[in-house]
């Protein structure tokens, strides 16, 4: 039997540790907001501001891998807490990933900014608000561990990619239309990739909050809906 | 002291663990192989077998992903032994997404395919055969515990970049020359993105393989030297 002081430190560490996580979601969140607010009002300030700030996100992680390594080396940790432990490790691995998205988004809206505006962007935006409301969603479920909850989340990805489906086709039509909207276009384009790959990611926590109060295993398979992939330019074939 | 058949066992299972991983690069690197070759030879059906063997690399990545929860879990591995387990989880996370572009690159070449072939394919075929050998080479350095090679094939990741650069204007520029490759053009955009993104993928496992040997961060900063994302049409701007 462990001493009881040793069980509390080792409560506060695993307190710390979702702590961290926290914190790094919270950050990840900000990262997020600012891209899209940067690229929707065409704002280079803040977009310089989040391409500034991406290193705080991958200094968070380095943090949680660091208490993660610790935890495994010092507690040996078991069951759920051995789960906490791992699941801590890929649910900031996927903030860190969605922070580089969004840092990519805002590198090309200091591109586009210098452009004239595309009307897709409103579609852009609104899967931009989606994919934030979902990821701010998912972190909730995965620090309060609820499951059932971050299922529902994770369905909702559904949404996302046909939004992005649906914009990856009104783009090319843009291009096409207009040749001088190619640039733009371009990097719109990829900027709704990222939002989609945010998405994902954020299904990603969705399922390491199944994991960690489930057990089985570190993946779940999902449907994958988004079509980009296929899409042609009549849009008559695909799916 | 623990038993000699327990520290057997411990050993066998490290190798096992070290083994599927082995594997899980082996089936990653064919997969990017065929991918690329399948785009080069406008071979539909060479392309359907990555979509379809895509399954496979995730069913590896949930395989290392329980050997090393089963690891930690049962031996609590301190030191070096904590670092191959927990580099092994990262190493597998990031051959699953290279597999991940090469499918989705297979998926495109399946839309272009139907299209007219563009003459920016021999640029994005050598920077694919590129990213295959740094890909094969930072996987060897991995396996092999060298972490001074794994640096210099983290370094060779510039050509890479490079190479992507100079292939994102060349895209842009057949768009803007002829609407009618639009649709193509964007696809191989894509696919050129997805190739620049499995090499930053193998600068992580040189990575891994740096953490492995050496211990510190699991992270290193590294610097960035893609710039398609602040590419404009006339190409004077950037950097």
């Amino acid at each position: 039997m462990p001493e009881p002081h040793i069980v509390k430190s080792y409560d506060d560490e695993l307190g710390r540790l979702n702590d961290a996580i926290a914190r790094m979601a919270g950050l990840a969140e900000t990262q997020l907001t600012q891209a899209i607010q940067a690229l929707v009002e065409r704002d280079d300030q803040r977009a310089a501001q989040v391409i500034a700030s991406d290193a705080e996100v991958d200094r968070f992680e380095e943090m949680v891998n660091e208490q993660v390594a610790r935890l495994l080396a010092l507690r040996a940790p078991v069951a759920d807490d051995l789960r906490v432990a791992l699941s801590a490790l890929k649910v900031a691995a996927s903030l860190e990933r969605m922070a580089d998205y969004a840092a990519n988004a805002a590198k090309r809206s200091l591109v586009l900014n210098q452009l004239p505006p595309i009307p897709a962007l409103r579609s852009l935006s609104r899967m931009g608000w989606l994919v934030i409301e979902l990821s701010k969603e998912v972190m909730d479920c995965y620090l309060e561990r609820d499951a059932d909850r971050a299922m529902i989340a994770w369905e909702r990805d559904q949404e996302v990619d046909e939004l992005h489906s649906s914009l990856f086709r009104e783009l090319l039509t843009y291009m096409m239309e207009d040749p001088r909207n190619i640039a733009s276009c371009t990097h719109l384009l990829f900027i709704a990739k990222n939002v989609e790959r945010i998405g994902d990611l954020a299904t990603n926590i969705a399922e390491m909050t199944w994991y960690l109060v489930n057990g089985g295993g570190l993946r779940r398979a999902r449907p994958k809906r988004d079509t980009s992939a296929y899409a042609m330019p009549r849009g008559d074939r695909s799916q």
